[in-house]
């Protein structure tokens, strides 16, 4: 049977200006959105045919949320938004002075192109631990990791080795930001809520749940109290937190650190950091710090005219006066870039003056376990909380961010569930039978 | 990395009678479940960590559901039933004379025996089939399904070649029992109310669903009235349906058929039928029609006092007077044997007599479609229906037969949205990106 590849895009010329958008991501998505009733083409290029929405992405990889909730598929938002085209494809190289594109799918000329592409795991250069770690950037790494969470403990069920058995029920997370935190926080309620009554065979009490960061607190980027609350709340739930911590090697059964020490784990999970994905065809002049696109206070590429980029991708630097390094690499800056963004490519079709990027910095949070979060607030009204509260807070700023209602519903009723259960209800492995495991 | 290949199943030995059970389908279940309280080590053996709902595996092949909703860990059910061991790992041979099974993590002894392992795909020896066809067993069949429905739309956008396009947008089902009747229903309502909205440039028009079924009606097995309704609903809602025809060859392009006709297809999904899995070491005499294992009326195997066989994997002939010839290979019969084993057992033990099975049909159902369904119940009263009010019973009775509450609440609030929505929600591809398709 012959490979079916396809070269070309197949995008009707509508004769209006057309903005080409790569990625679905929180940036993509808003931008997209707001370019609904403009007289132009919108067409949005993403991998997957579906929007993800990363902050609980360590729910599905710790049994908690079922995928389907935390997915979104493009179609079912734009399907019937006039002029709007969704394309399944990578794109691989940008030709500035032809206004193209080349996608694994085919090429594309463009009017307008925004870069919404996001940033992946970043191993700082550890091919080892590129290798045998796992990230949690998308929903196949999240349903790796389930797999291999729950796979761990049905082979620890069966050796003799206590070395090997350890190994298989100990975790290390490097990476101290909320998806380490939280991530950590979820392990722990799987080892006293969930796991005990799975595994009545296994010792709990050898279950070990280490945080690994390399700077001297958790949470960097949220208020002193809040770091110092998810570290003494994480410490009481059990999980070791070792800070000033740097990985230095691991070939999938010992990791080793910078500060001699080692740990026997057979799932390193990788929450450390994020690089921006290279696209070839932009100047050098364009790269700016670890790889993120820079751009101007409208968000358009230097060296650019028609070319834009948002999000993770994108690098703002001294243009924004409380942001003069850039901004921060989560969803707020990218989802109020891309409104931003819809608006002044409005007024560059109708050619009016163009308005600057401002991030209005709503706050950050992270949640570590039931009942506890903890949150800095500065819109509506500056405030800084820890505990039932800021986890009230965490759920409703987390379950009306999500795409959908349907989807909003899911999670509310797993929520729920989870809570008066103490259960956590998804720990199913997809994956066909092995008879061990590497 | 070496690998690790376990070798001991590691099972305790509690001094008490040890039940095996192969298989964690609807036999198995209700049999472990049966087992609770009794002073006997229930040791339960499957391939996966959960059971799958398997008469809804069509909803989550055409995005209806999502699979979270169907699927069950074991653990779940069985963590904190008294001395349950679930152990994950396949049966590779029996030796009766030892009392002992060889499985891919290593042995284990028995007292006694129950093979509840099920049935497999038929392709009744065509390698081509075999190899090209999309069979829906298990949950990561109905996964790689949805896959290749989605994918085949979004690269049908691409192509300037009509005959692939059709090939692509076009789908034929081979098999008119309720998975393959239940399946072309779920095709024409993406056809009509999903795919048109998701798909505003492609033509509906050319997506055809063809339904093939080897005999001269559909649901064999129900009412000659279900029957006849079931193919009148499918040919108003557009489905080609192909009577007394049978497949003889597919090369993952082109169909051909025992009356000489052929269609393009790039998506052949097979409903036709299951046989039995061979496990090595049981006698030759026990081995009846298509593999299935033969059993008495007590469903011990022929030539054995302590092992015994359930659901499709077993044939009762002669015992039951009104299914002289075996039971179908259907959920009821294999529960409710699993439900009178676990009894047979507890009075083997306590050395009473055993009670013979006798299969209690409740009748048999299928749904079409929204509205629409046909109705054969015979328990509580005897009853023929179709439409509407089947299509209630249908969806009643399903939902109930589902494990665990919080699974029915997703499945009913899944049906509700997608019925005022006439929406199926879950329509993502979960792979990795690919730049064509085989």
């Amino acid at each position: 049977m012959p490979k079916l590849i396809t070269t070309r895009t197949r995008i009707a010329d509508l004769g209006k200006p057309r903005i080409v958008i790569i990625g679905g991501g929180f940036g993509g998505l808003e931008l997209a959105k707001g370019l609904e009733g403009l007289k132009a083409q919108t067409v949005l290029f993403d991998k997957y045919n579906h929007h993800c929405f990363q902050p609980l992405l360590y729910q599905v990889a710790s049994s908690g949320l079922d995928t389907g909730s935390i997915v979104f598929p493009f179609r079912r938002r734009f399907g019937s938004q006039q002029d709007f085209f969704f394309r399944m494809g990578e794109v691989t190289a940008i030709k500035p002075e032809e206004n193209y594109i080349e996608t694994s799918i085919g090429g594309v000329k463009y009017d307008y192109l925004v870069l919404a592409h996001g940033a992946s795991t970043n191993y700082y250069g550890m091919k080892d631990v590129e290798e045998h770690a796992m990230p949690l950037k998308n929903i196949i790494d999240s349903i790796k990791l389930r797999n291999k969470i729950i796979q761990n403990f049905e082979l620890a069920l069966l050796t003799d080795d206590a070395e090997l058995m350890n190994s298989l029920m100990d975790f290390v997370i490097v990476g101290g930001g909320p998806t380490g935190v939280e991530m950590a926080g979820a392990l722990a309620e799987l080892k006293s809520h969930v796991f005990p009554r799975d595994y009545p065979e296994l010792q709990l009490g050898h279950m070990d749940i280490h945080l690994v960061e390399a700077t001297g607190r958790l949470l960097n980027g949220m208020s002193d109290v809040a770091g110092e609350k998810a570290l003494q709340y994480l410490q009481n739930m059990g999980v070791k937190v070792h800070l000033n911590t740097a990985v230095k090697t691991y070939d999938g059964h010992e990791v080793s650190f910078n500060n001699g020490n080692k740990l026997m784990t057979r799932t390193l999970i990788w929450a450390a950091g994020v690089k921006a994905h290279p696209i070839q065809g932009l100047s050098e002049e364009a790269i700016g710090r670890a790889g993120r696109i820079k751009v101007d206070e409208f968000n358009r590429v230097k060296g650019y005219d028609n070319i834009f980029a948002i999000g993770d991708a994108a690098i703002m630097e001294g243009a924004d006066k409380d942001f003069v390094n850039g901004h921060p690499q989560v969803a707020p800056p990218a989802m109020q870039q891309g409104r931003l963004l819809a608006e002044n490519i409005k007024r560059i079709i109708h050619k009016k003056k163009l308005k600057p990027f401002r991030y209005k910095d709503q706050g950050s949070m992270a949640t570590i376990g039931r009942n506890r979060a903890v949150v800095d607030l500065k819109i509506p009204f500056k405030i800084k909380t820890q505990g039932t509260i800021a986890w009230f807070i965490w759920m409703f700023v987390h379950l009306m961010s999500l795409v959908g209602a349907r989807n909003r519903v899911l999670v509310l009723i797993n929520w729920l569930s989870s809570y008066f259960s103490y259960d956590k209800s998804n720990r199913v492995i997809i994956a066909r039978p092995k008879d061990g495991v590497s």
